[in-house]
């Protein structure tokens, strides 16, 4: 056995102190855990001047280092930034407490009573980039659901991520919670992450949020399950029996209201039945926002003959890219089994809509899209946690076992069975 | 690139053909599914002699090799045992159909309507020994969530496996679903095992039963996640305040109705106030049964008083051992906290229950102990798919992610999010 390194060392001092949290925090009150809620928005607003110190250093590096300006805007801890945070926390804390609650209690024939009681995943370990609001979003959501975590920001938002976790430290032990339910790797070591993944005795389940290849690292060489979340190649199909008007604002939303979230359509299929009457006026719309449209044969044939149009022949990549930009791939379908077909063939799970007003088709795209989420007659863009009344998110699954779609509260926790009885054994 | 070898060609034919068949059966009607259900049951009845003649064909093999008895008694397929998985068919097709299930759909202030569907996983792999009614158990459970499957069972039982198999085949074309739904790996190449548990794009899920030593190794190796169950380390506590007589015969009947199953009790605690009124007389029980007790120093100074009492010393080891024997681990606690404590170090978060009148401290238990099943005044013997009324169970998970405790159809699906809009768009 090769003598363990100081890292190695850390993370098993990391890890073992957040699992002693866990039991704490499993068993911890519901107003203890929201008192710690409300104290953490309290002093991110007393803070904000030196939140914002902290973070100017985080920025100067970036400058320095020469980063892009978009990136380092995602960088900064505004005062309208640590507001919404603060925000978050309140809106966290007035929510109802998911642990304990104990639902489908069932008396069986043998007299004994058997429910399902909610309780914590344990120890969750997050791993992020850029942002560092999302130490505090982390945080809150590890303290409401009672799980302890261990969090990794990126390097670039180091100093800001260490001034905000401290906030958090000190409102879980003004709520009487242990400190260590929210713990921070403040080392830049990047085999830190590799550790972090692989200790399943201490961590539970991994959430990354970043780059699809970060992600797919993670999953690759994950020890504990992953909460993963990689491409949204987001779907809106116009059925052969449609209202044209409300398509044609739909799609427009779906596509262009924000061309970088994961839930924007990347994606449009059209029936053979409306082609003709819906391309040109969705081409039209596309032009003038100048979304360049990839377009099979038949949808090219149609939309070349609309003014301004950027149109271009569709490669078989396109159909399974994520382009997150001015950019969609367009198809012409002779059947809603086509639809479906290319839908789950090359898509990435995420969310898909129907636009019809034929009723057994909306029910069939329901069942058999084989996405995250499905929808009918309303924009991909709503694929998010506080759109579905979550309260708050910790990512987008697109895996199917666990949590599916938005995370929320109850994607960190689980069920366990609860049995009451009165002295009753088995025969 | 190294030229794929025959195995390697086989299993991605089984992968593909499984991802195929998993697409249609998702659509499948529900009084499909329950037909070729039904036609199964009435098929083993038919060919009950003549599986009964596979059968022997792997009993024979087996007795030539020397396999202990119980080991061959395992292997067969009496007319009761095919009676038992035939009535097993019929009951799962009695069952409601959890597929396409829609939950929850809440009204949200943007218009559209969110609530979650249930739908199949996709694709699982079973891994399994010596049993061969393990066949149709899992075929079974499969037809009805409406995933496709592929099974791999012990070599031991190959002959009996196949035939099996093909009735299961039968019965899904007779119903007009696709064979493959259930297919077989009739190659007992073991290599076959590390390709299964590595075709993420094939299998969505794995579930192995059998020795701790096969699913370990699965759970380590496999690159797609995995419903597991290691040990059953159940431990009955008996708390301060007590029913006395029934502590005594609840305990019996957790540990002493039957030694083999993983949710028998192996190591009972009793509260120190009720040590000297307990433990000599459930020690009687124990010793007239032939069940050697392993000790603290406390519980021994009381039990070796008993007249015919097995007493040892328990080891560190002792707390955390299985024993599926007529052996018991017994340890006298000061206070409920040290029991819990206990529980969640050295117990592996399968099955445990307090034996009390005192609520508060039912509720702490049932809120504090870390484990997949927590009962209060029931046998630990209850821990039991069919006992808790999911049917049939497919494994008991000691895991928390995704299902926890015994897994039934639930387990077997997962919920996607549905959007039900009236043309509504993001601001």
């Amino acid at each position: 056995m090769t003598a363990p390194t100081d890292l190695d060392v850390l993370m098993t001092r990391l890890g073992r102190a957040a699992r002693a949290a866990a039991t704490a925090m499993a068993a911890a009150p519901t107003a203890a855990k929201d008192k710690a809620l409300r104290a953490l928005a309290r002093l991110l607003r007393e803070q904000t001047e030196a939140l914002q110190a902290d973070n100017a250093q985080d920025i100067e590096r970036a400058q320095a280092n020469g980063l892009a300006a978009p990136m380092v805007d995602r960088l900064r801890l505004t005062p309208k930034v640590l507001e919404t945070v603060a925000e978050g926390c309140e809106q966290i804390a007035a929510m109802p407490d998911p642990i304990g609650e104990i639902t489908d209690v069932k008396r069986r024939p043998t007299g004994i009573s058997v429910g399902r009681m909610r309780v914590p995943l344990g120890v969750f370990g997050m791993i992020y980039e850029s942002r560092p609001n999302v130490t505090i979003e982390a945080a809150s959501l590890a303290i409401k659901s009672g799980n302890a975590c261990i969090l990794r920001g990126g390097s670039e938002a180091i100093a800001s991520n260490i001034a905000l976790w401290k906030l958090v430290q000190r409102a879980l032990t003004e709520a009487g919670l242990p400190a260590e339910a929210v713990q921070l790797i403040e080392t830049t070591d990047r085999a830190a992450v590799g550790k972090l993944i692989a200790m399943p005795e201490y961590v539970d389940v991994i959430i990354p949020r970043g780059g699809k290849g970060l992600i797919e690292r993670i999953a690759s060489e994950a020890r504990v399950p992953v909460i993963k979340h990689l491409d949204g190649n987001c779907h809106t199909y116009v059925d052969a029996e449609v209202d044209l008007e409300q398509a044609l604002v739909v799609t427009d939303n779906a596509k262009t209201q924000k061309y970088s979230p994961c839930n924007a359509t990347e994606s449009l299929l059209v029936h053979a039945a409306q082609a003709r009457a819906f391309l040109p006026r969705i081409g039209a719309v596309f032009a003038a926002k100048g979304v360049e449209m990839r377009c099979c044969p038949a949808s090219k044939a149609i939309l070349s003959d609309v003014p301004g149009a950027q149109v271009v022949d569709a490669t078989e990549e396109d159909w399974s890219t994520e382009y997150l930009a001015p950019v969609i791939s367009v198809k012409v379908v002779q059947t809603l089994d086509e639809a479906i077909a290319h839908i789950n063939r090359y898509g990435s799970h995420h969310t898909d809509a129907i636009l019809t007003t034929n009723h057994p088709n909306a029910m069939r795209f329901l069942r058999e899209v084989d996405s995250s989420s499905v929808m009918v007659n309303a924009s991909t863009r709503f694929a998010d946690g506080f759109e579905y009344g979550l309260g708050a998110e910790i990512g987008i699954s697109t895996d199917k076992f666990h949590a599916r779609g938005p995370v929320g509260l109850e994607g960190l926790t689980s069920l366990k069975w609860v049995v009451l009885g009165q002295g009753e054994i088995r025969g």
